[in-house]
């Protein structure tokens, strides 16, 4: 396989991210750290979530939010939703943004103590709200969490996520996100998951998400790459995790994804001072020291050219 | 290349990690800490530094230290040394350890700013310590800095690396460290590195040295892994950095990379478990919070076997 020379970039922060933090974060502030978000270069960026308010208050002003960014047009604005009735009120709205995420856990455990629904049940609504989505002229994204482990179940076989990957592409997704939820991926598997992932979906837009749990989060990237995977996820100031189990730790750090592709001479389309500013700007709202390395160490200042040549 | 199914592991922390600390550190810890890492399972563990106590007052209890650390017979102790005085003064208790490490870097900015000399002048007392290393029937390591770019020069050419390497093998230097300094290493450049050092240098252990500044030292330790490298160095808690350019942040945490490779079934002979609470006990004595990802995260839980089968 040839490495990828371009990779996306799907910016989840602004959703992953901010609904993981314990204080209200003020829709003011919201909206201009995903208005500066939109002024890097990302080309994507998930910025609300369909769930009950009272289940993830912290997401409850979606719609206001989605009513008040100011992007650039090249900029695909995501919002995720949980089921049909999030996306009864997503569709309310729906000039407001493209593209809409749906999603499952691979493992029953963790599907169950994440949305209250079987696998099966789970996937039964998500097969009518990807024609929906695509019948009003959204692109329809899923992501399947838990792919390369669950906390509860232990190893989850690699064939048994790609036939839920299957079904979300027979029903009308033409993007596939595999989420290491709660960071148990490591390089190797990596490696051998995104060839085969590749190999069974080839006309599937393939999407990586990792974690940083034990600091693996970038060596997975590298890995998905080298297997031909050319679109991730990520978040920036390293923020996020997940609702389930307690204490799941962040996704990787956008910045430090990005100034990874960018010393491999991989093109991102985002200017990397940039998006340090706007996770800076997030540090300080939130008003506690973030883990992701680029906000410390700042943009590189070499030219990496010679050494790649 | 066949990926390695075992790796040998350096741990530099109570060297490489605690001259770094600006707070002195006491003997009694430092010896409590170094016992307790003999105990992991580590086979190497760089413990002192014959540099002038002026100069690094840190490590001016290093011969106390050599004295009062009591580990296992196969825990190999590793010293560093930058010159003949400090060899000198090594030798005079040489049957306390059984390694030296002798360094230059890379870049002539860097080493003359590091030990105010020229490459040339560093490398001819290098030769002649090199010889009075073996003559004393003790190993003889070498480290070079910034063998992946210098933070004043930017690109270093792998070539002129790759002599220098060539030059302590022929001095009498059994292995090589490659040193990333500074963190300027990408993980596209240490396949390619690491690939043509092993090439070069088919008789000399080939040991890499990564930084973890913008997060990508598990990623560049990963893709020098896959071109064959199986010998690493890293710190215990993340300690470590570089004495210039001020700032210059830490080593990748050995439990974090240690963590990687047992994910990927491969053995280190370590004891995860134990090694995490050797930085934690760091973390307790230094009275700040650490870097490493496991410290916070704790061991994996679960087994590996199954995914990467």
């Amino acid at each position: 396989m040839t490495r990828p020379q371009s990779v996306k970039i799907r910016e989840v922060g602004p959703r992953d991210g901010f609904q993981n933090e314990p204080e209200t974060i003020s829709t003011d502030d919201k909206v201009r750290l995903i208005d500066s978000l939109g002024k890097t270069g990302l080309g994507r960026i998930e910025v609300a979530s369909f769930v009950r308010p009272d289940v993830i208050p912290q997401l409850a002003d979606g719609v206001e939010v989605l009513e008040r960014i100011d992007v650039p047009d090249h900029v695909k604005l995501m919002v995720l939703v949980p089921n049909s009735r999030g996306l009864d009120n997503a569709l309310k709205i729906k000039e407001r943004f493209h593209e809409v995420t749906i999603f499952v856990s691979a493992s029953e455990t963790h599907n169950f103590k994440n949305v209250n629904r079987t696998v099966d049940q789970t996937m039964a609504d998500n097969d009518g709200m990807a024609g929906r989505i695509v019948d009003a002229g959204l692109k329809c994204a899923a992501v399947i969490a838990t792919s390369f482990g669950c906390p509860y179940e232990g190893h989850v076989e690699l064939d048994r996520v790609l036939d839920l990957a299957q079904r979300f592409a027979e029903a009308g997704a033409t993007e596939i996100g595999f989420g290491d939820t709660t960071g148990m991926c490591n390089p190797a598997y990596s490696a051998k998951f995104f060839a085969a992932a590749i190999e069974r979906l080839p006309d599937v837009e393939i999407t990586a998400h990792f974690h940083n749990t034990r600091g693996q989060g970038l060596a997975n990237a590298y890995a998905a790459l080298e297997a031909g995977c050319a679109s991730f996820e990520s978040s920036f100031g390293e923020l996020g995790g997940c609702p389930v189990p307690a204490g799941s730790t962040g996704n990787i750090a956008s910045e430090d994804l990005i100034s990874m592709f960018h010393e491999m001479d991989i093109d991102t389309g985002v200017d990397l001072g940039k998006l340090i500013e706007s996770a800076r700007d997030a540090q300080d709202v939130l008003g506690r020291k973030l883990t992701s390395h680029s906000i410390v160490a700042g943009p590189i200042t070499w030219n990496t050219l010679a050494a790649n040549a």
